[in-house]
């Protein structure tokens, strides 16, 4: 077993068993970031692991087998999953960041128990309240809008919200590459004013803070990319996340269904494949290769239930930027000025 | 001065003094709805009503004018303008609702004070506690969903989602038609034990309702048509709202960039012009022609900021179903049962 305080390169482990194509496209996503610049850790049924991973050609070294027993489904109760299957390929991949045997973990499992999980046994940075899960948004302007939270916390304080904008400016600066990003906090208007108890709070906290506060920002904004990590409560970040997937699918269905109405606007199409293609790559989230779950003394990385082995690559690359740009350390100074 | 109680047809007063293309857009929508079954009432400045009115024929006794020497403007504090403008065309034209002289009042003006004023100058059907402001969105199951509220009420007690399900219920079914609508409880999850303490008290009230519920929705279905009618509160509401108008306008946006970028793709895209145009029309907020503000003793719709004729013509259409179909007393018989 690779030691993550010996290795030289970043440990990665990644839940083999987790998502609707697992472990097959986990492995191969795995296998396509395979290089002698990152340790992949597989975790789950190792002879699973090990008959698909003989399909392969990988360097030498770079991908390894931890073996655990269980599997966090996604019809199990996350409280009572991560306490109850210790020996999960969730909850083993957890305990190695836990121990520093990684510095990273990517699941596309259950994520009520990922979420779970990673709070309780990957621990917090201290001085951070309450982690949060950030959505990496495609917005019109060519770059992604980060918001914060998108569901670990329902119910926030004030103070969570501008600790959520510290850790996603972080995040921007550092793993997206975006100087000094601009933070807005989302809201039903721009006048400081606006909204509940909690948000009008919260924008004095960001704005009395040394953050590049841009403001209260309108939900019609949010995609236009006029900041660069927008903050709200879990249950608003859930309702968004999810609308703007929903939506854009539905809207790329309705282009469908308008363009096949008429020959001439089929042939149009067909022509037109290319630039849709595109479009819809825009919104693949196999791009980003899944949100990552913020606050913790590890990157944990939710990747979609759905995802392939382009999505798993993705969430690897994150980790890798994530990792080597020592970002929770970064956090832990700026928590604890 | 036509009288509610005597007049045969529906009476609707419109705000001709609200509204970013306000007067000339206005005038012109109510001219072009203008018939022998409606009666309509431009309140605002008489001369300047009077001379746009001299550009066009309609129906000798159709549309009246009422005279209102101010205007509520969008950079007014609504409570402070709903007090001391008593004679803006907006507070003149709730006047007349609650008067009984109009069964209906449009206005493209500013929306705090529509509301403000609207809740306190036209009042609210006894037994309902909060009205709330609807919103039409188009979905890819080629009808509209009802969802409320869209922004009068930041903070809600469970009881309030209940009544707003209610109310809702018997809009889209005697307005839309559409037949015992499918209501549902925006969500961060489809179990009943998710979300905020309010959601969840609010799925047992629904739950133990007479009304079709379906359970919690996820946003992620909201544009597909699972329900006809999904409550939230209106913090919430505001942002699924304006998120959706902007995420809408955002892609339309990246596939016209996509399709211009190459000669073959710009040549497809115009032969596909028609397909576009249509689907740009279901987004278009124009062919709603506004928000419902339901709860009231009548009708008051939202229109638009920037609506022009065509939106007024749309907004007159909705009042004047909702008279003929005597809304506001089903609403009374399903609240005080």
């Amino acid at each position: 077993m690779v030691n993550l305080e010996t290795s030289k390169v970043p440990v990665i482990a990644i839940d083999a068993m987790g998502g609707d194509n697992a472990p097959v496209e986990i492995i191969k996503g795995a296998v396509s970031s395979a290089s002698s610049d990152v340790k992949l850790i597989l975790v789950g049924d190792e002879d699973i692991i090990t008959s698909e991973l003989q399909k392969y050609k990988y360097p030498e070294g770079s991908i390894e087998i931890f073996n655990a027993t269980q599997v966090i489904t996604g019809e199990d109760v996350p409280t009572v999953a991560i306490k109850q299957k210790k020996d999960s390929s969730m909850v083993v991949g957890l305990n190695m960041i836990k121990e520093g045997k990684a510095g990273a973990f990517i699941s596309a499992g259950n994520t009520g128990a990922l979420l779970t999980g990673a709070t309780f046994i990957a621990g917090r940075i201290k001085g951070i309240e309450r982690p949060a899960l950030a959505g990496l948004l495609p917005n019109d302007n060519k770059t992604h809008t980060l918001l914060m939270d998108c569901g670990a916390n329902i119910d926030c304080k004030p103070n969570y919200l501008l600790q959520f904008a510290e850790i996603g400016s972080i995040y921007m600066e550092n793993v997206i590459g975006i100087k000094n990003p601009r933070v807005g906090l989302l809201n039903v208007g721009t006048e400081e004013e606006k909204g509940n108890t909690v948000v009008k709070e919260a924008h004095g906290l960001l704005k009395n803070s040394s953050l590049n506060f841009v403001g209260n920002v309108e939900a019609s904004m949010i995609s236009t990319g006029i900041a660069d990590v927008i903050v709200c409560d879990g249950f608003v970040g859930n309702i968004v996340l999810k609308h703007t997937e929903g939506l854009a699918k539905s809207i790329m269905k309705m282009v469908k269904e308008e363009l096949m109405s008429s020959s001439v606007s089929k042939f149009g199409a067909l022509l037109a494949k290319g630039a849709f293609r595109k479009l819809k790559k825009r919104f693949d989230y196999r791009e980003v290769g899944g949100a990552p779950f913020l606050g913790l003394n590890a990157l944990v990385v939710k990747a979609h239930g759905s995802s392939d082995a382009k999505a798993i690559s993705g969430a690897i690359n994150q980790c890798n930027i994530f990792i080597k740009n020592d970002i929770v350390n970064k956090i832990k100074d700026r928590i604890n000025i």
